[in-house]
Order: C-alpha cells, then structure tokens, then sequence
C-alpha cells in the first residue's frame, strides 16, 4: 500500500459548514418578481433525483439538518419546476447539447456546443451578457473547457475540441473562469504547443493555479482565468481526506464566493455559471461515495449563492441539472439504514481506491485496501474478480478511469451501502429545476431546458 | 402456444382517451384556497420519477401531447412539492406504512396499517370523514383489501392480514369499494370459509363483479363493494389486448368516475382513495411494459378527477405516490429514441408473456414467443437461461409473478427498450407531491408524508 495518501484530517468536517460570510436573511418578504441585475445558473451535472434525494438523506443523518437546496423547498424559498431535458438529435442529451440548449435558446445534436441541426450558431448567453456590460464567467470542478461552461460561452462543432475551446475563450475576454483543465492551457501539455497560460497573461488576465493564488485574488486586479488541476478537480471526499489535495486545490463553494467577490464590483451586474461537474462523472463510474460528497459540495456552493441572492435582492439563482445519470437510489432492505449510514465514514472515492490497486496485488490486499478506507467487506473471489481487470489494464493505461472496474465494486458495494445504480449513462428522466428571485414568479409547473434562455433574458432584461 | 389469450383489439386505443365527459374548464382563476369540500386522493403506487417520466414521454411519442399529470405542470394548475416517505423504522418506506402516514397521521413501523410502534392507533382518515358526515370509498386495482386502500380504513397490526380486513370493512360501512380482490369476500377462498359478499349483500351492499354491473350502478341504490378479480386486477396492456379482460374488467378511470359519480350526490362533501395500484407491482418485476402502460392508466383517472375538480372548484385533489420503486430510466444510445419507441408496439405485460412459458418449451418456443408479443429478440443462449428458471418452477408454483425470472428478461429488453432498473424494490428516493384545489396556495415545496394527513383535514375543516 505505498501509494497510499490518505491522511484523515477532519473527515467530513466540510459538511455542513458554510463557506460564505453569513449574511443575514432578508426580514421581508422574498422577491420573486421583476428585473434581475444578476444572474447565477448553478448546475450540478448529471444529478438524478436519486443523487438529490440520498445527499440530502445523507447531510440529515450526519447533521440532523437537510441539505441547503432541500431546506430552500421547505422554507418556499424558491420556485420549483421539472425540466424535460432532451437534444435535437435524442431523448436523452449529453452535456454539451444541454448546456446549449440554456446556452443559445436551441436544441442542438449530441455532442455540439451552440451548433444547430442546420448550421445554426446562436450568440451564447454570456456573450449577450458581456455585451450589456455586466461581468460573466464560469466556476466548475472540471476542466473550464468542458461542455457545460463552454456551451454559456462559445459555439463549437465538437466538445471534444477543448484546446480549440481554450483559445475561443481568449478572444471572448470574458472575466472569469475558474476550475480544472490547466493541460488545454499549457504549452508542455498541447499538442501544438501553444502557451495559452503565457498568452492569457498578456491579455491582463491574473493566471492562478492554487488555492492561496485564488484568495489573494482583489477586485480590480484584473479578469482572471484559474486552473487548479490538469484535468478535473479531484472528488471532494479525496479532497478532505487528502492534505496534498485540500492545500492546492478550492471547494466549489470557495471558487463560487470568490467568483460572486469578483463579478460583483460592477455596478451593471453580473451573471454567473457554476458547474458541480463531478456529479456527472460519478455517476458515469457508479461511484457512490464521490457522487453523494460531490453532491454536498455543490450543494455548499448553493448555500453561498443563496446568501449573496437573499442579501443582494437583485439576484435571479437557478439551481438544477443538465440531465440524469445511473438514476441511482437507496433501496429496501432490514439493513438500508445502517449500510447507507456506514457511507457517512467512508474516506475516499471509488476512483481513488481503485487507482491504489496494481495487477500484483494479492486478493489480500485488494480486501484490506477496500476495507481501511470504505469499510466495504469483500470476499477473496470478489477479490480475484476485481483484480482480474486489472490484467491488462496496464497496457491501456491505468489512470483512465474508463478502464477501472467501477460497476463491479458498485456491485460488490450494494450490499454496504443498499445503494443501486441503473445504469452508467445519462437518462432521460425528468430533473429538477429550482429558480430564486426576480422572475421565479413565471416558472411554469414544467420547461422544455431550451426555453430557460429566453426566461433568462427576459428576467435580466436584456 | 395454446394458452394464447391474445386478441388484438385496439392496441393502445386507450392511450390518449377521456374516459370522461367532457366538462369545460373554468373560465376563471382557479381557486387555490380556502375550505375542500370534496377531497381526492390519488396514489401511483411505486412511482419513481422515471416511471412518471417514461409514462409521459411515451404518450409524447404517441400522441404529440403530454400525459395529463405533466400537463397540470404545464398549465400551473397544481402546487408542486417533493415528498419524504421514510417509515417509522426505515428511511425506506413499504405501502402499509406509508399509506398509514396518510391515513393516519403518524409513521409506523413497516408492514403496519395504522399501528404505531407504540401500539398507537390513530383513525383513518376516511372514518373521520364519515363521521363528518361525508361519503368515503378506495378505487384501486389491487385487492381493495391492500395496503394502501387499507390504510386510509382500519387499524391492523399486519398489512398480510387481507381476510381481516375485509371483515373489518363490512363494521366500518363505508360507501364504496372498488377493485380487485375477491378471493378475500369469496366464501370458497376463505381459509375460515366466511361468506362475506353475502354479510356485504346482507348489510345494504351492491355486490358487482364485473364491468356491466358497475356501469349500471346508480345513486340512491346503496353501498358498492365491487371486485373484479380474485387477486388484482390484470395490467392494462394485458387487459388492452385481451377481449375477455377488457369486457370483464374495468379501467382505473372506470371506477374512478363511477366513484365520482355515486359519492358526488352527498350534499356533504365525500373523500375518494384512487390507487394505481399495480405500477408498484410492475416495477417489483421490473415489468417495463406493463409500467408504462398502467402508469397511463392511472394518468387516465388522473384526467377524470381532474375535470370533476374544476368543474366542481370546491374539491382538492392530490396526486402523489408513496414510495420510489426501481428507480428505471430511458438511457443514452445510439438508437434510444427508436428502442423506446418500440414500447408502443408491445403487446403484453413480461408477466403475462413468462406465465406462457412451460418448461417443455424449446428456446426456440420462447424466442417466437417473445418476438410475436413484444417483439423482443432473445439469442438462443439466452431462450435456454430463460427457460432453465422453469425447471423448479412447477414445483413452487407457475403463477407465483416472484417465481418468474423476470429480471433476466428485463435486462435483455434493456437493448430493446433502452430501459435500464437499479432495482426491484422500493426506495427511499425523494417523489412527487401535486396539489390541485383549494389549499393548495399552502404547499410548501418539500413535505414529509405524514404532514399530508393535517394539511387535508385542515383544507377540508375537519
């Protein structure tokens, strides 16, 4: 186990902890009529119902308290609607065609961002934003590139194209992005070389790679563009258990705060993307633990967006999801309670476990290594099982999570945690779509995701 | 292929049709406030997000309209909440206890019907509404002696106790019953040989046990109690495709407006229990076909109540579910869109298809089978799996639905449906929760289940 780093520091000690200054609560009655100067769109990826619903059930038995978005129905807060999330080319979306269809007004194909059926390329949201002078940017926990905060920003043919999208986005001069994905930035990781960091730098913006460079960040110094990861920002649970990774890298509500500090100096108004982008790939690995912690990140996130929202009163928020993923669940059993409470002192993701486990380690230690660090039990064939995979894993690269055997330990991990999952990819399962402020008052009961565009630029005016 | 049953007739000619008269709508605001007259409670029993979801979209691809629940969102006619269904001694409900949040206010421990852990026995709320001198009466297509119909009765100690029940029934003389379950009245099925039909008959009961005898039901002629099959009623695709189902049995929205119909001349108001029953049982079996096709059907008795509430403007209405099952969703791929429309061409309930099965059967038997009823294509590999469940099956019982391999069938139509189950159990994921009517101003956006028992006898003044 020498590649272990794992060093418990205050296990779940983030939880319930607020990020943000505390605000006080407005006294009078929420308005949820009229313009809105600011905008803030905060999307946690991929979330099913199931991943709402159990991250909530999960910060009530640590906490007795819901979670900052389910307190926000109980208290009436915000206006609550199902949004129908398909593309132009399927029922079921990917997150490029989603983030488009907020991002430009349209439904486009799978896979492009802010490209119709026909060629099409609406102007995206933060564009028209820019150009009524208020301030814009994008905070997430994958890289800035990616489909979600690329498709608020620019129109591509293909998501896939991020190095392409990094240069997009200097041209744009938009204020703020902050996140993962420094490899599309960096001369030594693109394969034409180019220094987009250097590149950034000469354009005025302050480039920052770790979390002290953020907190110094004042307004008036300048647009920024912040990468605190290669590629996606490590899990949260890796993240509070991890000391290396707690010291670089900032929560999502940490770069949110900082972002709304930012954005907020300009008197015309801002508007905001966040992205708990991990949602999506969790689910994608049926990775329970970083789901339901991811989850509560992004949820931290809310907590920060609310109180800026509750204090400002100008402010429209909307929280929901590009679409679901795995439609996992806690199910029925005599054991449910104990085995999803024993998610509560699991220390680290199942990616990250996983990536410990070479294809010579005994069945022994694959037993011990699941069990220090998720007190998951499996038996020695299990074991054998899971370590077969690993056999010739390390000719197509071990650190690709695609390659892991993420659904058999989710598999192996139903019966801890009462914990299933569906499948591994997006469905088309209705989603949630929460609205706060000016405007929630015209939330239809249901919205096709296209439509939040024009619902947008009407609430702001613009 | 002797036992065939299958008559097509109209496939899929109910989807879409109101079995109701055609009231017009109010012209004016609906009234969201003030005292309930009327009160109709509509359960989806076992109802994930998915399945409202997938009910939804299949009517959209059938019929360019959405389903009459999802519309209600559409037009803001309802106040919409998520519902926390956790029992008394699990974050995971069953039907007993979860209807008994209702019917009786508190949580139970699961598998009681309004038996606290305590030994508590709060009064249903449909007592409590006969004493207030209104008409009371369930609608459901399972047994009327089931859970949830049970649950807004009687106080027992065990949900399994149906012959208890019903003896139960004929003390509380209640103004209607309608559904399924005769073996539980029959005085040949009855373990302890009771007559209670003739103890109903003899107490001022209309006794009907089929179709024609319901619809010729009138006001003024008494009591109903109505059962139409001896356990459940068969699932609405089945019943579709079948002649002598269809002439024997009725829809949910049959019952429902014959209900509305008998309760509705009490000047005094009455309350109805509306359970669609059966789509609990269909995600237990993980039985995509017979899911849709009964979610429609309750989506049908949806319209009904709908159209007596507006007209009416004194009738609150809810629609809910209480508990996830399955948690299943239409996932992404390539041919999704063409694999979940195949579901509009299916014939039969997985249920009614396996029970054609004999363990004489050759593979390529089953093969036909499944090919000419659901044109689902099984490899012979996979006939033979199929066909290996059956060998003990004879032993156990053929027509035991939890003999049936229905998961093995379910996860080979995934590649036909594009439908994918986390499980086939309950869950404790999160559901929801449409109020109609007056009080519905005062849904807050999130509500635990039992709360739903204030908030109606408050909005009806009881």
């Amino acid at each position: 186990m020498k590649r272990r780093l794992f060093f418990k520091r205050g296990l779940l000690a983030s939880i319930g902890t607020a990020m943000a200054p505390s605000f006080s609560l407005l006294g009078n009655t929420l308005k949820n009529q009229g313009k809105a100067k600011n905008v803030i769109f905060m999307v946690s990826d991929g979330m099913s119902m199931g991943t709402l619903s159990m991250a909530d059930l999960l910060h009530r038995r640590k906490n007795d308290t819901p979670s900052t978005w389910v307190s926000l129905y109980q208290q009436g807060k915000v206006a609550r609607a199902i949004m129908d999330t398909a593309s132009a080319n399927s029922i079921v979306t990917d997150s490029a065609a989603a983030g488009s269809s907020w991002g430009g007004g349209m439904r486009v194909n799978n896979g492009a961002i802010n490209v119709g059926p026909m060629g099409e390329k609406p102007m995206p949201i933060l564009q028209k934003f820019k150009n009524a002078g208020k301030s814009v940017g994008c905070v997430t926990t994958v890289p800035v590139t990616h489909a979600t905060p690329a498709s608020f920003c620019v129109n591509v043919p293909d998501r896939n194209d991020q190095a392409g999208i990094a240069e997009e986005y200097l041209k744009l001069r938009f204020d703020l992005w902050l996140g993962g994905g420094a490899k599309y930035f960096d001369s030594q990781k693109r394969t034409d070389g180019k220094d987009m960091f250097g590149q950034f730098a000469a354009a005025g913006y302050q480039v920052v790679k770790d979390k002290d460079a953020l907190k110094k960040l004042n307004p008036g110094s300048g647009p920024v563009l912040g990468t605190f990861a290669e590629d996606a920002l490590p899990y949260t649970i890796d993240r509070n258990n991890q000391q290396l990774l707690g010291d670089q890298v900032p929560s999502l509500a940490e770069m949110t705060q900082k972002a709304i500090g930012l954005l907020g100096t300009n008197d015309r108004g801002f508007m905001l993307q966040v992205e708990g982008g991990k949602v999506d790939w969790a689910a994608h690995g049926n990775d329970t633990p970083a789901l339901l912690y991811d989850q509560l990140d992004f949820d931290e996130a809310v907590k920060v967006a609310m109180d800026f929202a509750e204090q400002d009163g100008e402010t429209l928020v909307i929280i929901t999801t590009d679409h679901g993923n795995g439609e996992p669940g806690v199910f029925y059993g005599d054991k449910a309670d104990d085995n999803f409470d024993s998610l509560l002192g699991v220390g680290c993701s199942n990616e990250w476990v996983l990536n410990q486990i070479d294809s010579n380690f005994s069945p022994k230690q694959v037993i011990e290594l699941l069990d220090v660090h998720q007190q998951v039990r499996l038996a020695v064939p299990e074991a054998r099982l899971i370590l077969d995979k690993y056999q010739n894993l390390e000719k197509t690269g071990l650190y690709n999570p695609r390659k892991l055997p993420f659904e058999l330990l989710a598999t192996y991990q139903e019966r801890d945690f009462s914990v299933h999952w569906a499948n591994n990819e997006h469905s088309g399962v209705f989603v949630e779509l929460s609205v706060f402020g000016p405007g929630s008052d015209k939330l239809p009961g249901m919205m096709e995701n296209y439509k939040l565009h024009d619902f947008i630029l009407e609430t702001a005016e613009i």
